[in-house]
This record gives C-alpha cells, structure tokens and sequence, in this order.
C-alpha cells in the first residue's frame, strides 16, 4: 500500500509542542517561518512517498549483496539516492555555511521520520552521515570540516561509525582496534569492526568513517579510545576522492529486518586516519554525538509505528469479516467496526502520535540547548538529556509492540511476507537494540539523568507534568478526565523516582533492577504529557473553530492515551517499587 | 544452540497441577503411572532435542518449496518424520485401540510442547494429525474410523484442516466452496482453501483433509456447513491409498516465520468426500475440535517461550559485556550478573513456568471432562471451556514477549539470523492469529464463557483462586507476599468482571471494547494462580527435603511472577473499566 507522509500531524506537533516560539526566535533560524517547513516537509514527503517507499518490499526481497568485496544495492536503491542527492535533503537541517538548508531540529525530526517510514533500509544511510556531520560539527579541526562537512551535507559522501567489535558491544572500554601515529601525523588504523551499517556500498563517490581505536600505550578501558576519520578514499588536497584506503568489507550480515541495508564488518590494515581532536577523548566525543543518534533511533521508532498504523488503519478499512457484536446488520462489516479491533487500531494512533510528541518536544529543547543563549541553553539541555533516553526506549520499544499490533490487525495475511507488513515487524526489531539497548538507556536514565543530579531534572519533569495537568483541570469535561490520568501516573513515577533514589543510595542492584520498567514509565508519561500539552492546543483551536475535525481528533486520541496507555504506569510502579525482592531470592 | 526438554518442571506440573490423582485414576489410564509418563516423555525429549531441533536452522532458511505441483521439504525432515512414524510418537495420547499409547492429555500436551520447541515447523504437522484424529473420533462413522484413525495415530498418514478460503477466515460463514452430493454417496466437492497447513508434502503415504464446505440448497451463513473427509488418495478397500484425488497444491505462501512448515492453497475440482456426521452440522463438529486445536496451539507458545528463554539464558551465561553496577568488579561480567538483564531472564522463566502450568492443569480438566464420571465431567468442562481461550490468547501472546526478549537480551546478535534466536520471534508471530486471533478468544471468553452462564464460571474460578491465596497466607512470608499479590489480582479480576457484565446488559460495543484486556487479565491471574499452588506444593516438597533446589527455585519463580507480572492485572482492569467512553469519541 502506499506511503503518506503525516504532515498535518507533524506541523501541528512542530507549532505547539516544539518550543516554537522560542525555537523560531533563534538566531539561528532567522528567516525561517513554519511555512518554510511545511513547504519542504510536503515536498520531502512526496519524495519518500513517489521515490522511497517503492524500494522498501522488492529491497527487502532481494537484501545487499557482497560480491567480490563490494556491496551491491537492491535495483532502484542507486537511482533513489542520487534524486536525494540532487534534491539536496540531507542537507535540511544542517548548516547553510556549509550548504545546508539551516532549518530546525523538529524539522529534521520530522524528515528522519517520514524518510524511514517509506523506507528504513534507505533512510539509514542518510541517517549514519547526520551522525558524522554531527561529530565533525562538534570536534573536527577546521581543516576537516573544510574538507568533509560541505560533502557530507550535500549527500555525495556518506558516513558510518565504527564502534563495536565482536567482544565490544554495549562495552566500548573492550575496544582493541589500534591507530599508530606515523611521522606525518597521520594514524596507522587495524583491527576488525562489525555491525557498520552502511559500511559499504555503491550509492555515494566516498565514505567517511569515524572509528574508535586505541593508540599503543593508551590508558586501559573506555578512557584510553581515540576517535579517527577514515576515508574510504583519501581525500586529494582539491577534496575529490583519491587513493583507496586499506579498509574492505569482510562480510555483510544476514538480517532478521532492514535487509536492504548493507551491516557490514570492517576489516583495517594499517589503513590511514586522521585524528579527531585530542587522543584519549573519543569516547567524550562520542557522547556529545551519541544523544544525537540516540535521539534519531527513537524517531525512527516514531517513523516505523507510524507507517504499520497507516498500513493497519487502510487493512482494517477494506477487510470485511464478521457480523457485528451488537446486532446492527446481519452482513459481515469491514473489521474496523468491531470493537477490539477499533481499540487495538486507537493503540496504535495513540502510541504514535504519543511518540511523535515527545519526539518533536524533546526536538525543540535539543535545538535551544545547542542554539539557545546563555540563561536558556542550561535549562533546556537537563530537560533533553533527561528527555532523550526516553524517545530511544520508549518510542522504539513501542515501535515493536505497535508492528506486531499492526501484524495481528491483519490476521494471517499479517503473516504474509507480500502483505509488508511484516517486514515493518522484522524492521522493528533493531531499534531497541542499537544505538545502546533499552537496559543501556535505562541505565543512563537512573545513573546519569537521575542519580547524578539528585533527582533534580526529573522533578523540574514531574513539575511541568503538574502544570500541564493543572491546565487541563481547568478545561471540559473531557479535558478534566485526562489532568486526573495525568496526575494519577505523575503520582507513579513521584513514587518510582523516591523508591530509586533511595534504594541506590543502599541496594544499588535493587534499583538498577527497576530501570528497565522506570524507563518505560517515564516514556509513559512523557508521551502522555504531551498528548496532555496537545490537548490543549487543540481545545483552544476547536474555540476557534479552526480544523474542527483534526483538532476533536486529537482531543480523542489525548483522551484514548490517558485512558488506556497511561493507566500501564501503575503497573511498572508496582515492578520498580515491590518487584526487586522476588528478583534476589531466583537463582538463575 | 542445543535444546534440552525440561522434563523435570512438566513433570513436577503433571504430578502437582494437572488434577493428577484424579487423572490417574479415571479407568481409562489404568495401568498408566507417572513413571511411565516420565519414561515416555525422557525418550521423546532425547529424540527431539536429537533429531528434531537439529533440522529447524537448515530448514527455515531453505523453507518447503513447490516444484511441478509437488511440495519439497527442507533436507532432513523425511527421515526425521519417518524415526518420528517408526518410534510411534503420534500415538502418546490416542487410545490404544486403535494402536495409541493411551497416555493422559497432560501427557500429550508435554509432547506438543516439546516437540514445537525443538521445531515448531516440524510439530505442525503432528499437531494437524491429532486435529484430523479427535475430529473423527468423535464424529466420524465406525467405518470412517476403521478406516483412518489407525493410519493416522500411527503417524502414517497425516491430517489437515480446511477452513480458511480468501474471503472466510475468522468469518467462516461466508466460506463458498461446494460438496455436491452423487448418486454413490460421496460428495463433488469443488473450491479453493487457503492457509493449509502441511496442505501438501512428501513425508507421508497420504493426507486426510477435513473439509467445510457447503452443500447445495444448505442455509445460508455457519448453518449450512458441512464437514467431509476428502483423502489425498482415496482408500482402497483394504485401508491402502489408492487413486490420487482431485485436489491440489496451487501455490506454497512465503511465510514471516515457521517457513519450513508448508502453508498450501488448496485447489479442490470436483474432489471425492465423504461426509462426516449429517448435513449442515460440520460447523458444531468443527467447535468439538476446536477446543483441542485452540488448546494445543496455546502449547505451542509455551513451547516458543521456553526454547527462547533457554537460548537467552545460555547466551546471558556466556556474553561478558560490561562491569557490575555495584561496583563489586573492576571486570567485566557475563550480562546475566547485571541486575536489568536478570530481570528480563526472569520474566521469562516465570512467564515460561506460568503459562506451562495454566496449560497442563487445563489439560487435567480437559481430560476429566472427556473421560470422568457423569458429576466430574460437567465441573471440569466448564473449568476447561473457561481456561482454553486463556490458554490459546495469553499464553500465544506470551510467546510473542518472551521470543521479543530473547532477542533484545542477545543485542545485536539477535538481529543476526545465523544466531536463531531471531526465528523464534518470527515463527512465535502467527500463534496469536491462527485457530482464531486474540480477538476471537477474546470474545468467546466475554461472549460464551462469561456472558452465557450469567459469569458463574469466572465466578467459580475467582473462588478456586481465593482457596489458592487462603492457602498461602497461612504459610511463610514468601507465601504470605504471593497470597496478597494474587488477592489484588483477583479483586481486579473481579471488578472487571462485574463492569463486563453490566456492560453487555446496555453497551455491548463498549463492553466488546474491553474484551482483549479481560482475556489477557484472566490468563495472567490464571497463570500467577497456578504458579501460587505450584508454590504450595513446592513449600510441602521443601519441608520433605525433596529435590530442595528445584523447589525453591519454584518459589522464587512464583513469587517474582506475582510481583512483577500479577502486577500487570491493575493496568488493563483499568482500561477494561475505564478505557472504552475515549474509543467511543474517536473518529476511526
């Protein structure tokens, strides 16, 4: 079925979740209205729609190939990337001092978002490259981002990062990849990297790796890693692609999803690097690029939620199978009357715009803590470093469970592999695992976000949740049903927040052992707060009578949410505060 | 990995769960111990982990395949299939006039599970036999019998299911294919069915295919189906297989998961049938078996689940990642040490546990409703007729969580289809939909099993909990903790009961609304219920001194069940009684 990208509901999300006021007042963005991005997010869509989305089932079929050392793409994959290319869209959120388009963060969001729900095999390669824009951004020497970033923003080179080994996944201190500095201040780079995607292909005149390798003499662990660029092809001094690096492919995986996109290990044979800032800081570097990445898989969760409730919805439209419960006709209807089906279809509507709530917020507070002045910037950043694990948990985590729902709506066409769906199914399933797995980002959460500032960004979270909450008590009657869902599960993560607190202050296993369902809480409730904020913006575009139809939609969803997703928090409580006891008595 | 049948936790369920002194002493087993039982089920775990789960890797990738009209297994399945005829597997739990071992049903469960966990693709077809077996044992005519039901418990010939045509699937009422009746007394049956399980393939001498078909003139809609036997190649005279019948293999369907089981279209032109039973009550037939075939595909996700948290579990014990947040260690250690890993190995040990054990104590019912005395009989009927849809729906769903964790706890191995973990999550896929979705079970638990007998069923099941919960409160504290958590269950079980029925008394939409919930609420109080008399039995064993390892470990097990997934019954009470006015705002 086809592709259509939700640009009314992402332009809703970008003009009253994003911080717009703010956000559209940096000086960053001056020139830039919301017209400007609907205009190009309408055109990206019809881009993904007409160009992409037609990739993803016979990309899937037929996978990346390895053959004789280079990848071959599925047909159509080469044609498709270079329109993107042309078309200048990896450039939409970057820097126009380097070309690009300059728009904001909830923009990019938004296009990461639409790109891989017509295709995710296709939009991790652009994905991959934003994440070394990013580093380059960040850390690189004003030589290299002379040299790299102009290309990478353009689309004609791509990057891929290098981090894990086979005995160092979640654990980089186990990295053993080794970077010899030569005479001419270049490094020597050798050792084996897996999981690269798009490590290898034929789509681009270049690649552009960044590794974490360790220099001879280095300190043991994650604070002896240094970060590289390696060239796939070393860079002339004029910046066309010269001689060949000493980097192959080894081998591409076979995957359970995201066939079409090449998961390739690296083999380096003293291949040349250039070093990126200081030795001994990559991990550092990384991290600054890692919220980053973290924050775009949990849009791709959004992104993969999105397209099975699209494909889901229009099944559930055309299926007719079963007389209905009440009585009402004798006839079969089509199964989106019946009841389960109507509120398996609202959980999946409700989880993702849930999701692309919290991402297109979370969006705004990223862009003021990079682009924002000195007073805003501090406040923003605690609230999006808080906010970020929860988009990659929560939102990919969802993804998963909202795939499999729009599995089941299609009973056993679901099942199919020609029906699509499943691959959305198969897709799914990378995205709480990569760029740190859930267990990774709930441990971030509880030790980093939590524990590191006592508790203090998750109560200025609990407090906005309250205000929120407050708002919409003053509203309808409707609008007063969710401020009580909304206080209910604030309530649940207040008490989940001073369970954790103290118990790592004591059992510190204990607590670690509720980060996983604190996580999920917190996500619960960050998507239902701005749901809650949704709501709000919609009660009083229905005064208006402005989108009268969309606007009530949105109040139902808001409502659906609160109603039936929200309520999960007091379970996960439960977990968090009386489940870790039952957890030390078990042998395992 | 290697696959280890977990006979001592089946065993300890049959013996403690399965109503066992009851059971043994229906006259039907005389002469059966559970020794015997143990005896069966330790060569049948040697033969499957042996030459069963050695085939599911190879064959999924090679999958069964069409060629020229006729269905090619993956290698290795045809002498695997001939030691399963040869060692008279099928025949555990058939009775032994007709050459079956006569084994009770809780028995034959423990065999289902643990030949679908070494290969789900390979017990398909078993489990379509013993579909095709119970049908005509119990509708069939004696010649009927005569004629097929040896050549089917011996395994010989294998049986399928023909329900599901393109625009029939859970709406069998609008299946179309025809049985027209000759002058010699079969039936020209003509038509197309879809999703036919092992509908086609070369491991048997013959197929026996049941049928639903209409007859010429029949009522319209479910009432005027017929059942019919329609052979693959018609009997001779003396049982052997004669001519080749007129129906056959259109194409095999590429399938998300269990890809070496071959799903067949069904091309019927004027095959042979012979009828089963009367005219017009093929649809009431079909509801005998479908209690059997919706409880053995319930097996099936227990099976998938234990298969997936034994791979986890190895994986766990081997993967060195990470230091421990305690600090205890400046290494790193294996991730089972970290306590958010070992909650996630938990959920799926206790969920494993619970869901065996919700499945053979409903087998003891099951069976006692079979071949108890006349005042046993109607009491366990309507125990099991209450449990099946909660084993079919919970423990399915169940399988889909816990295959879902297995690959989240092997990170990006996982994803590697070499690893086989990933085919777990794919194959555990169609378990929620075939034998009639989540949503089907569902709404047979509101609509037949609760709304017919005005709840008194449910109501006997909440008492049978209550005497479990008094039972514990009067032991140590561990029980005492597990007694309040299964309490609060049940009190949510009972709420939701109370608002469902007063709901189908007015708004049926809104109390169908609920139905999924309800069932899912109902097989996890089901689950934790059985797992609180496993504990019970656990607590008397340990006073013995019997086995004291696995008893406590049975206890743990329990305990961290009652804790951490009991818990979840707070959430959909609340969307069972509180979620259904927001679906009814939505515009779908």
């Amino acid at each position: 079925m086809t592709f259509q990208a939700p640009i009314d509901d992402i332009m809703f999300n970008v003009l009253n979740l994003s911080q717009w006021p703010e956000v559209s007042a940096l000086p960053r963005y001056d020139g830039i209205d919301h017209g400007d991005i609907r205009t190009a997010l309408d055109a990206f869509g019809r881009f993904c729609s007409g160009v992409v989305a037609p990739l993803a089932q016979a990309g899937d079929v037929a996978g990346a190939r390895l053959s004789e050392g280079r990848v071959v793409m599925p047909d159509g994959y080469g044609e498709a990337y270079r329109k993107f290319v042309e078309t200048g869209w990896q450039s939409l959120s970057h820097p126009a001092e380097f070309g690009g388009m300059g728009m904001p963060r909830a923009a990019g969001a938004a296009a990461t978002e639409i790109v891989n729900a017509a295709d995710m095999s296709f939009g991790l390669c652009p994905l991959l490259t934003d994440g070394a824009i990013d580093a380059l951004s960040v850390n690189g020497s004003p030589e290299q981002q002379a040299l790299y970033l102009e290309k990478l923003i353009s689309g004609r080179w791509t990057g891929t990062m290098n981090l894990t080994e086979p005995q160092a996944g979640s654990d980089l201190a186990r990295i053993r990849t080794m970077a010899t500095r030569r005479e001419d201040g270049t490094y020597a780079v050798s050792g084996s990297k897996i999981f690269i995607t798009y490590g290898e292909h034929d789509l681009s005149e270049n690649i552009v790796h960044l590794v974490l390798a360790r220099t001879p003499g280095a300190p043991v662990g994650a604070r002896g890693l240094s970060l590289f660029v390696v060239p796939k092809f070393l860079p002339e001094p004029d910046g066309s692609p010269g001689a060949r690096n000493a980097v192959a492919c080894g081998s591409l995986e076979h995957k359970l999803g995201v066939r079409a996109s090449p998961t390739a290990v690296l083999n380096y044979e003293e291949a040349t690097g250039f070093l990126i800032g200081e030795e001994n800081r990559g991990l550092e570097y990384m991290f600054v690029m890692m919220t980053s990445a973290r924050f775009a898989v949990g849009i791709q969760g959004v992104a993969i939620a999105e397209r099975a409730a699209q494909q889901a919805f229009a099944y559930a439209r055309e299926r007719v199978q079963g007389r209905p419960v009440d009585g009402s006709s004798a006839d079969s209807v089509p199964i989106i009357e019946h009841p389960e089906t109507r509120r398996t279809l609202m959980r999946m509507r409700a989880t993702v715009e849930g999701c692309r709530a919290l991402a297109i917020a979370t969006a705004g507070w990223l862009d003021i803590a990079e682009n924002g002045d000195e007073t805003s910037r501090n406040d923003a950043r605690a609230m999006a470093e808080f906010l970020v694990p929860l988009v990659k948990g929560y939102c990919t985590e969802s993804a998963v469970d909202v795939a499999s729902m729009a599995v089941q709506v299609h009973g056993g066409m679901g099942f199919i592999e020609e029906t699509g769906v499943a691959r959305l199914y198969r897709d799914a399933r990378i995205l709480p695992i990569y760029e740190g797995t859930t267990a990774i980002q709930a441990n971030d959460l509880l030790g980093r976000k939590v524990q590191r500032d006592g508790g203090a960004a998750a109560r200025c979270f609990a407090g906005m949740v309250v205000d929120t909450a407050r708002a919409l008590s003053m509203g309808d009657a409707q609008s007063q049903s969710v401020a009580a869902q909304l206080d209910l599960a604030r309530a649940q993560f207040e008490a989940s927040l001073n369970h954790l607190l103290a118990a790592l202050g004591g059992d510190v296993n204990a607590a670690y052992a509720g980060s996983v369902p604190f996580l999920m809480l917190s996500g619960n409730l960050a998507a239902g707060w701005q749901l809650g904020r949704a709501m709000l913006a919609a009660k009083a575009a229905l005064a208006r009578d402005e989108t009268p139809e969309f606007m009530a939609n949105k109040c139902a969803t808001a409502s659906f949410y609160a109603h039936n997703i929200l309520v999960q928090c007091a379970a996960d409580r439960a977990r968090i505060t009386e489940g870790a006891p039952s957890l030390r008595d078990a042998t395992l």
